[in-house]
């Protein structure tokens, strides 16, 4: 269960699994097929039956997708995977651009006209398959569904993920599956819909108050569902599943085989909601003329958590801070040059397992130490291992999967003496971090209208980081949840309850990387004396309590407040933390969390 | 020509007015007419003959609507005008608190369903009718195009703005009128546009390098043109106001009578652009189906000043500088209560005038003193005119207009010993003025992605304003332009050359106002010593020079970089604007920029 540090890409597979889809491609008589990364629930992992692009290609990357032509099979990576997919995959296999080169700009170049491309209507969203259809309008080119090729020649494909449902406690869901099923139904009626898919599984999670095991580092249960609009829900999983949940369900929630799921929306009324942006092609075809496009019912609800939810996530950060807080102690007490980054991961992951309450890691930390810091989405391998040497700083980015909440925190961390450009940096990256942390904002404003606030810092020294400043988290669900986030891209307005991670950090590629991480949680904002009572503002209350390295800051750097947020926030570090650490840890702690 | 401080509404006036146009619509069979502030070219000023609802209402905002039915008229005025409103208005008139209660709602509560209302296509957007159109859509309510009713009755309306057009001399234009429609026809091609439809005057003296006096405050001629793709201009505009343009014009550029253009637009082949938001909706009908909506094409061209602008702007702000810096000192050595805020606003203007390069003022000034301070939008009148008395701020908002460029400045300033509360808040409102001048930021970002910085300081203490943080400025032309703006709604990516506001304010009610605004210019950024060299960002260099009020500082309250910013700042002001002013200005001035 520990994470593995494998390398698991095997170029040499690639050459003749390609070979074997391109006579299907013959026999079908088209001309290429789509590989994505995605399954039908558009999730950020997926299952083993689900990781067709990594066992056709080799690349193992968390996006990304192939187009198997008959003369060149183009594998799209963003920026972070250019190194990485050059050793993962043949020489088959062209690594393309992406998003600078447009998949529809690819095809019209290298297929035929009169050209056909097929694609599993299942691992595509209805969005995605309509915007590249107007793409290809007029270049000759057509796209056609059909079966998956990968599935056809995978001969020893692993099955669907069978991992049985769970009850998640109300003691920390907070609010029943009927109470959300009514609030729901009641907004499905209000806009005159009579019945709303749902895909994400995270969605579905939520709605039933149920978790599972299907895929790593994300507690859900993967399948459909339709809500009705008088709170009734037809839920498509295979019933092997769901043994585990006894009388959970109740009556209005009615269990079917997940292949009747098409042929039950082919047969409802109208209008049926769908979201666009991830709903499978084939189920929007379905639905046909009775869908209209709208939000999935359940982000917006999930997204702001209940007070259950919050204090669940608040005690997971105490039990992770302490776990963190033992890692860190532990760190310091090794001499620069003797710890490598595995040992890291390992010793991190131990050390939250210990109380057994950690059901996963919320995803693989992130350890780079020096240049590999300087990477964004480092993932530690047996060949990029690393020994943490003098004057370098590690990025440790990590969290854990507990039944009351889900964290992420990064701390970045000085291994002997630091270099001065990197105590700058850090300092300014500090800066950002607790100017977001110290806010209040008017209601009504999204993430995209405040996140300047944690970059500016950095601005100013004409630096800059290129990730959003913080994405939205689940209770007990995904690390990565929308629609909340701290970016510019985000226009949905803040809400109380909603939990987003705060993360600015810097990149010098080649020599470090520095990234600082808190989870806040959105509240309302009582105006101090002297404030403007009529203001309805929220503000952030800090989640994640672990110390921030002071051997990385430049105190006169920072201004007052921003002294003052910090000598603050880590005496409540040694406050909530210090009862809840070995004896030598909190030794430690004292000395780490104290005043600059 | 010296601002007017007359109390110009005469409510007695509405209530036959409004008898005589409820009879035309009597004869005309309708139940009700739309009177709105706008003429047809949708600015912020109106000519004398466009005052129609001031002369039926008697209400003089330069924002707000007149719906005129059978049993009710409705005037609709948003938050800054709710007491104006009611001193200027009979009450045969009903104020509407606009935008909270929406035109189309309020009509279909007020009419009888099958009513038909009429509008002057000329004074409404397309975009406008069309929303209205659709909003009153299924309420059995009409809309429907109509001579004026308010021309019908006002027997001595003035005729049209006939003031003549002159050449902006390219001196100050940096670019000929040849090259912008060069540039502009290029872009039409490539957009395979045969000709773009431009209505807004500010766009058309751009374009055209001519500029006018047909409306107070914006050195504008009135007209409209149609801009074709092979670079040919038609240009509707009476003759007898072209005469003193001699050969500007040229032979590409053919001048008609205006009322050819609906004639003319109704012969062009498409596709016609035209902007939904400003184009009239009766030039959208005429162009019919060859039209295509589009920004206007002037805009963001105008909006991005070339260095021969930039240039002019900094020479009239340096003049206007020296003129408001003579008035801050005769100012100073006013006892409290001696003073009233009409005179002050005539020694501003005086001051303006003083080296004869004023050509007008920009906007009517704002001269608020303790709790007039306090409303955003003050404009002082006999009936309000008050004493400046000790322990108050006044906040006065001000600007020129020169050959050379516009401008648009604000300074509060202490009157005797200012209260601490006061201080805080100026030092606060100072540290968001601050904080925007000094910011670079990534290129690519708009308005709404920077505008934060500006007001964090005041949401910290839990304060807020109610206006945006910037708006655009033109070039002896509008002081208030588009598309740029420092502002939630603003999502156009600022670009070098780019002239904006910085104007951060707190109007505490019933107590004091305080704002502090220099106009910027967006310039490209200049990596520092350790910033990212491969990282393309932008920063500010400040237009206007005036001392910023040091008696009103806390200097505990700003942090090391912006003390820094503003002694450094001050100095630039004393290097500047010293030469330029009297020998008595010139001593108070040292004495008003020495470091803090």
């Amino acid at each position: 269960m520990f994470q593995s540090f494998q390398v698991t890409a095997r170029p040499e597979q690639g050459p003749p699994r390609l070979a074997a889809l391109r006579s299907v491609l013959d026999a079908q008589g088209l001309d290429g097929f789509l590989v994505p990364r995605a399954d039908a629930h558009q999730g950020e992992y997926v299952s083993a039956r689900d990781e067709r692009l990594a066992w056709l290609t080799g690349f193992t990357g968390s996006a990304g997708f192939c187009a198997v032509l008959r003369e060149v099979a183009g594998v799209f990576i963003d920026g972070r995977y250019r190194t990485q997919v050059k050793a993962q995959v043949a020489d088959v296999y062209t690594p393309v651009p992406w998003p600078e080169t447009g998949l529809a700009d690819w095809l019209i170049e290298q297929m035929p006209s009169g050209g056909v491309i097929g694609f599993d209507p299942w691992l595509h969203t209805a969005g995605q398959i309509e915007q590249l259809t107007d793409a290809l309008t007029g270049a000759g080119i057509a796209l056609q569904a059909c079966d998956n090729m990968v599935d056809a020649i995978w001969t020893d494909q692993p099955g669907p993920a069978m991992e049985p449902a769970k009850v998640h406690p109300l003691e920390f869901a907070g609010e029943s599956h009927e109470a959300k099923r009514a609030r729901l139904s009641t907004e499905l009626a209000q806009n005159g819909q009579a019945a709303a898919i749902i895909t994400l599984p995270d969605s579905l999670c939520w709605l039933l108050n149920i978790r599972g095991a299907d895929i790593p580092r994300n507690p859900i249960a993967q399948g459909l569902a339709v809500l009705h609009a008088d709170a009734r829900v037809d839920l498509f999983m295979d019933a092997a599943k769901l043994d585990a949940l006894g009388a959970h369900l109740g009556p209005d929630i009615t269990p079917h085989a997940p292949d009747s799921f098409l042929p039950h929306i082919a047969g409802l009324r109208g209008p049926v909601r769908m979201e666009k942006s991830t709903v499978p092609a084939i189920v929007a075809d379905t639905v046909g003329p009775n869908g209209v496009w709208g939000d999935d019912p359940c982000a917006l609800p999930k997204a702001c958590k209940n007070p259950a939810e919050i204090d669940g996530s608040a005690n997971a950060h105490l039990r992770d801070g302490a776990a963190v807080v033992e890692l860190l102690a532990w760190l310091d007490a090794q001499a620069p040059g003797t710890v490598s980054e595995t040992e890291v991961v390992t010793q991190l992951e131990a050390s939250r397992r210990r109380d057994n309450a950690l059901q996963d890691i919320s995803f693989e930390t992130i350890a780079g130490t020096g240049p590999n810091g300087a990477i964004m989405h480092y993932r530690v391998t047996e060949e990029t291992d690393s020994t943490l040497q003098d004057g370098q700083l590690i990025v440790l980015d990590s969290g854990g999967q507990y039944l009351d909440g889900t964290t992420d925190i990064t701390r970045t961390i000085a291994i002997g003496t630091p270099q001065p450009e990197a105590q700058a940096a850090f300092t300014r990256v500090l800066a950002g971090m607790i100017a977001m942390s110290r806010l209040r904002w008017p209601v009504g404003l999204a993430g995209r209208d405040i996140e300047a606030i944690g970059r500016a810092p950095l601005w100013y020294a004409h630096q800059d980081f290129d990730h959003g400043l913080g994405h939205g988290v689940g209770a007990y669900l995904s690390v990565h949840e929308g629609p909340q986030r701290l970016s510019k891209i985000s226009h949905v307005p803040l809400q109380p309850g909603m939990i987003l991670s705060n993360e600015p950090g810097y990149y010098r590629e080649g020599a470090f990387g520095i990234r600082i991480e808190n989870l806040l949680v959105v509240e309302p904002a009582t105006p101090p004396a002297g404030g403007d009572t009529h203001r309805a503002m929220l503000c952030w209350r800090t989640l994640t309590y672990a110390p921030i390295d002071r051997r990385l800051i430049v105190p006169s750097l920072l201004d007052t407040p921003s002294r003052d947020w910090l000598n603050a926030y880590h005496s409540d570090v040694l406050e909530k933390i210090g009862p809840r650490v070995s004896a030598d840890a909190r030794v430690w702690l004292k000395d780490a969390t104290a005043p600059i």
